[in-house]
């Protein structure tokens, strides 16, 4: 047999593997950039990256305001280094440490044990990495999160593996006749592997998850705040309409009483797509102009469906030419957007022909995937990027342009995307996909929380009414209330069982607006995310089990390594400061709920269900299971068809519920514009105090001077008897 | 908003990018190293890859004597170049062109349009290059294959992508209106991303995709010469049976009638298993000498489970740790195979404690995946290769390695192994997996031919008889007869309504080896596979269908883009040079079989059944499909429940089928050693001549001198009136 290696060789190799491990076992360096945010380079990052791609400065001073973090591990503890021109890096995991984040995943909560590669893409129905925004960020129970300023395709062991000479190394057992054997031996560490000479790390300290996660939304821009008119309800309309069908459909919502803030027109409204054009369609769409006009008269606006693949029939399409890429996406070419000759070419036809005339947002399409629509990574960019990088990061140039492009005109906008990445907590953007699984839907809701992505479970067709109805409720109970009717051509009213129960939902969604857009401002100022996971919610306590199984009660047919199931809770969020949501789905009848600690109350009725305990809720099917913190104060509105305008005012209705004082930051501005960002903008602090009598009083603080103020008549009620 | 790159800056990214494209259309250099057989050398390829791993001299002399091939392309057509540390290749595919090959995949035998990361694995449900052999070769309908010569994971887009500036370059389309608007528009070529400066391609010339076939496998050694007991029928008993219980086992094969040349154990003949001592279990394999000795009596040879993962309790711990990665596999240490020290420490045990007992042969397990088991990507070995590089090549080593044990004793081996790749053509395994669906069972048989590789539809348990049967008739058309009852404990004759039908087929196992043998000794000598896809024999025309299918016939919701399905024949397959076998399926009581040109008759009864046509078979549960060639020639043999011992002679049964001549060589040699290396074997051509009179007549040449001749007497049966 031929010597695959010499002796010399071998013994230089020996020689370096030992020096490896020596250097691998050298501290990596510190640096802490803001209060609790610590940054290492380890040997020579890429000079691209997703912090560079969008180009979001930190808000320090928010940092600041949040408590004080310590690092949370032993630096000599964590391992880096660089070697096959791949960087490896090694974080330490406790025995009883959770961790969560690495993206938008659909099925799984808990990424202990997960093996994911972190590449944009859309979700393929695994959780493996490949996913609209695979954020390389995760949060661990322990309280802190890591970020790899990567835009290269990242593998994550995210406590899979075990190495021998560990401390923690796991026994080894005999599989023949030790029932603890188990196929998944414990692993003591996350490893990480970028296929890079070197990377860019972030540390950030909690105390708590929650605190990390907060700390990692400021320090990439914090959260968005969108225009009012965004959180209102949204219809989209089949890809074929015409502007008239358009405008019959925003009457018939007006007519029927079912509230609509802005419209979405799919591919139809251009003269060609995929590729495209940009340009209106003069058939369908004869005045564009005009026909905005008209809906915003009727108090709704206009968002436009895009992908950025240019057509050879696109007026923009010879001076775009040379700065894309080599390949084309449906026969369209690729703009490379990290160039300012394609900024200035692709966006000024934007303005020109969407902007100028009132448009108010986009959805932005196929900037993840499938690899079989997108360009190879093979594909040559004029910029010199990999094909990979600007795979990675072609979701936070598109918002990050398109978005600026509104505010050029002191105009918010709330749109959506369907690729996004870290750094992208900023932009106004929900991402939405094709997939309909609605308990996996309500998953990745959950996980947005701890990547700084904004999710919807679009509802867009149902088999039945009840399916309907199910996922019109979840849906109002998130970022952004959407009927996707682009193929389907359903709306709300389209199931007569349930018409009623859904302009119901629609409506709850249009009064609960006071909530929603503080909670959406604490986002932006705060770093909390509006929807969060049970995880970060304090006084929740469901650790994952995992049901050690053996090999003899295992079916080794059906599951050859006696695999234990995993389970989760990926069923229910937080939805804001106070709510507990959990959806029902379709032929459920009855379901689960777990309550953290302390008293829970139900939400339509102010009764009080349970504490720190399991509960059983048959909440029938007009009804999505709601519960309340104890003390928690809800403003809400009158239902109303629109979101309020700038400048109009509203009477609250300010809910409690409980049997304890609380207190709510209420926000206000124009609602509309970026004043907010010269400090034209107001919180407010409203209060319930018990009584001498017992009974509770509320409050609410008064309103500075020039600060905007569009409350008008307030009424407080106090649901829990 | 910030520049991302400065003025300078992107007038040298544009200068560089013109220039790539440049270098890009430079010519790769092409050398003629075997009769059609081409290579390049790309950039700088790494020191080690997948043909330096397997280490097997191509079979020059057997090469020569192929027809004359040219080279397939123009080579200004080929592309490749190295940029961010990648190799780029592109080689061209014309209109019609159909392209298979890429390894062991289950679901598709078409890979035009396909995208593929080729990466040993378990196969995990999709064809997406994850599986047990991912071999990086092509082959093309046009007459050539391509085989990219790297230990790397690859990224393959085998016609899926299009240039912007290929001179094919797909028309964009409207979506809106345009019924021919399609989701994958036409891509002119195979395009390859090696993750490393530079790479070996070799170019393999036709004339047909057979002979492209035949040259790799002869340039990667031929086949190998399994030994005439490998091709004859093994059981794989539970996996804690112990010495009594096992040779209970093969006696009841005996008493029953049902033929039985190995028994394999399973991991509980080990001390301790997963991971593994390597040592027998004196409780369960008390004196495992005598054991082997009382079976081989019994005409019964032993195989023994493995896999490389060394336990803490091992007598060769502590001696190979220094040779072993950094991370563990179910608490075992990896051995790093591509050193000496390994290799002498672990062989050494092996030969030691069970080839120097009699042990025949091994079924090495779980060198594929899943990620979740083995070493990750992060981990390091002595060698200094990479883990990836490691990952991709294990299969291969063990293979070797192992085979080589035996070979140095002049006997020959055949066993099962979970990972392969290119390269590997000659080693004396057979791939299996934990999968179990029976239809893409059979797609991977037909794949295997494409690369170089063996692969079984194992039998393991059933839900019913019918499924027993069925399965039991495809195993035995396949390169290893076997039921794996690891973990069932199933026999043969466990459904006791099929246990005659059962007894049948793998009687006529027995009964075909002589066809077989040959068959194997053609894969060998002259490189053709004994199990082929459809697509490698002449008169097979079956064009890949793809029903073209448009928006307004889609259903959008379930099917966004429209995407056509696929049509391909991936159930039935040629076995040997004669055989048409076209499995059932449980529940299927008929099925279409495609009969490519020339006249095809029924291998039971000889009758006429069709000729370039699709036909209907209604066989019953007790046949499995199978047809014969016209001219074709089957020489068979008595039932008997072992193979052939060295030396002992045998009876044939020569069959006839048809209205035409035809001839057969038939191999003959020892059946047991490598003597036929030193040219201890013959070739004798079997003839049938139609006489005068319309009648048939059979002949065999005479064996020359000092040639094997284990035939006795010869029966002739012409079986087609």
């Amino acid at each position: 047999m031929t010597q695959l290696f010499s002796a010399k060789k071998r013994i230089l190799t020996l020689a370096l593997f030992l020096t490896s491990c020596i250097l691998y076992a050298q501290k990596t360096a510190w640096e802490e950039v803001a209060p609790g945010v610590w940054k290492a380079v380890v040997g020579s990052p890429d000079a691209f990256d997703l912090l560079k791609a969008a180009d979001v400065p930190p808000r320090l001073e928010a940092i600041k305001r949040l408590d004080e973090g310590v690092f949370p591990f032993e630096t000599s503890m964590i391992k880096a280094d660089t070697v096959h021109r791949q960087t490896h890096l090694l974080f330490p995991l406790e025995k009883e440490e959770q961790i969560f984040g690495f993206g938008l995943n659909f099925k799984t909560v808990h990424q202990r044990g997960q093996i994911l590669r972190l590449h944009v893409d859309h979700y393929g129905g695994r959780d493996n990495g490949r996913t609209h925004a695979p954020v390389p960020f995760y949060v661990s129970s322990k309280g802190y999160g890591v970020f790899i300023n990567s835009a290269r395709y990242i593998d994550v062991y995210a406590g899979s593996a075990a190495r021998k000479d560990s401390e923690n190394a796991p026994e080894a057992r005999d599989r023949n006749t030790d029932r603890r054997w188990t196929s998944r031996p414990y692993s003591d560490a996350v490893e990480i592997l970028v296929p890079s000479e070197g990377v860019e790390v972030y540390v950030f300290a909690g105390p708590t998850p929650l605190d990390a996660v907060k700390r990692y939304n400021l320090f990439t821009g914090g959260g968005p705040l969108p225009p009012r008119w965004g959180l209102g309800f949204t219809q989209r309309v089949h890809k074929l309409f015409t502007s008239d069908e358009v405008i019959e459909e925003a009457k018939a919502f007006e007519e029927k009483g079912y509230p609509l803030d802005f419209i979405g027109l799919e591919p139809g409204w251009q003269s060609k797509s995929y590729p495209n054009t940009f340009i209106w369609d003069k058939g369908r769409f004869p005045d564009p102009e005009s026909f905005i006009k008209e809906l915003k008269q009727m108090g709704v606006r206009v968002n436009l469906w895009v992908n950025p693949y240019v057509s050879p029939e696109s007026p923009i399409y010879d001076k775009i030419l040379p700065y894309t890429g080599t390949h084309t996406v449906w026969a369209g070419i690729v703009p490379d957007f990290t160039l300012q000759e394609t900024k200035e070419i692709f966006w000024n036809q934007f303005e020109k022909q969407h902007l100028e005339i009132g448009v108010s947002g986009y959805k932005i399409d196929e900037v993840d995937g499938y690899d079989r629509y997108l360009w190879p990574d093979v594909a040559k960019f004029p910029s010199a990027l990999s094909a990979e990088q600007i795979r990675q990061t072609y979701g936070l140039l598109v918002q990050k342009q398109s978005a600026a492009l509104f505010k050029k005109r002191n105009q918010r906008t709330y749109g959506l995307i369907r690729a996004s990445n870290a750094g992208g907590t900023s932009f106004p953007y929900v991402i939405y996909n094709d997939y309909y699984n609605h308990q996996d839907f309500i998953t990745a809701l959950i996980n947005s929380s701890f990547s700084g992505v904004l999710w919807t479970p679009e509802a867009r067709a149902s088999k039945t009414a009840e399916e309907w109805l199910r996922r019109m409720q979840s849906v109002v109970f998130s970022p952004m209330a959407m009927i996707n009717a682009w193929s389907s051509g359903t709306k709300p009213w389209s199931y007569p069982e349930v018409a009623d129960e859904v302009k119901k939902m629609a409506l709850l969604r249009m009064r609960m607006m006071p909530y929603w857009y503080s909670e959406f401002a604490k986002y932006h100022f705060m770093g909390i995310p509006p929807i969060r996971a049970m995880n970060l919610e304090e006084g929740f306590s469901m650790d994952q089990e995992q049901a050690t199984i053996s090999d003899d009660q295992a079916d080794l047919e059906a599951n050859p390594y006696a695999e234990a199931v995993r389970k989760e809770v990926k069923d229910q969020f937080m939805a804001g400061e106070f709510l507990l949501v959990a959806p029902m789905f379709t032929g459920q009848s009855s379901r689960e709920v777990i309550l953290p600690k302390g008293k829970w109350f139900d939400f339509y009725t102010g009764d009080y269900v349970g504490e720190g305990e399991i509960i059983t809720v048959t909440p029938g099917l007009d009804k999505i299971p709601v519960f309340v913190k104890n003390g928690g104060i809800i403003p809400m509105t009158d239902p109303k068809l629109h979101a309020p305008k700038k400048g109009e005012k509203i009477n609250l209705e300010i809910r409690h519920y409980g049997d304890q004082q609380g207190t709510y930051q209420l926000y206000d501005d124009d609602g509309e514009t970026f004043d907010y960002e010269q400090g034209i903008f107001s919180w407010r602090e409203i209060k319930v105090e018990k009584q001498k009598d017992g009974k509770f009083k509320g409050s609410i603080s008064e309103n500075e001077k020039n600060k905007p103020n569009n409350i008008d008549q307030i009424t407080w009620r106090f649901m829990s008897k």
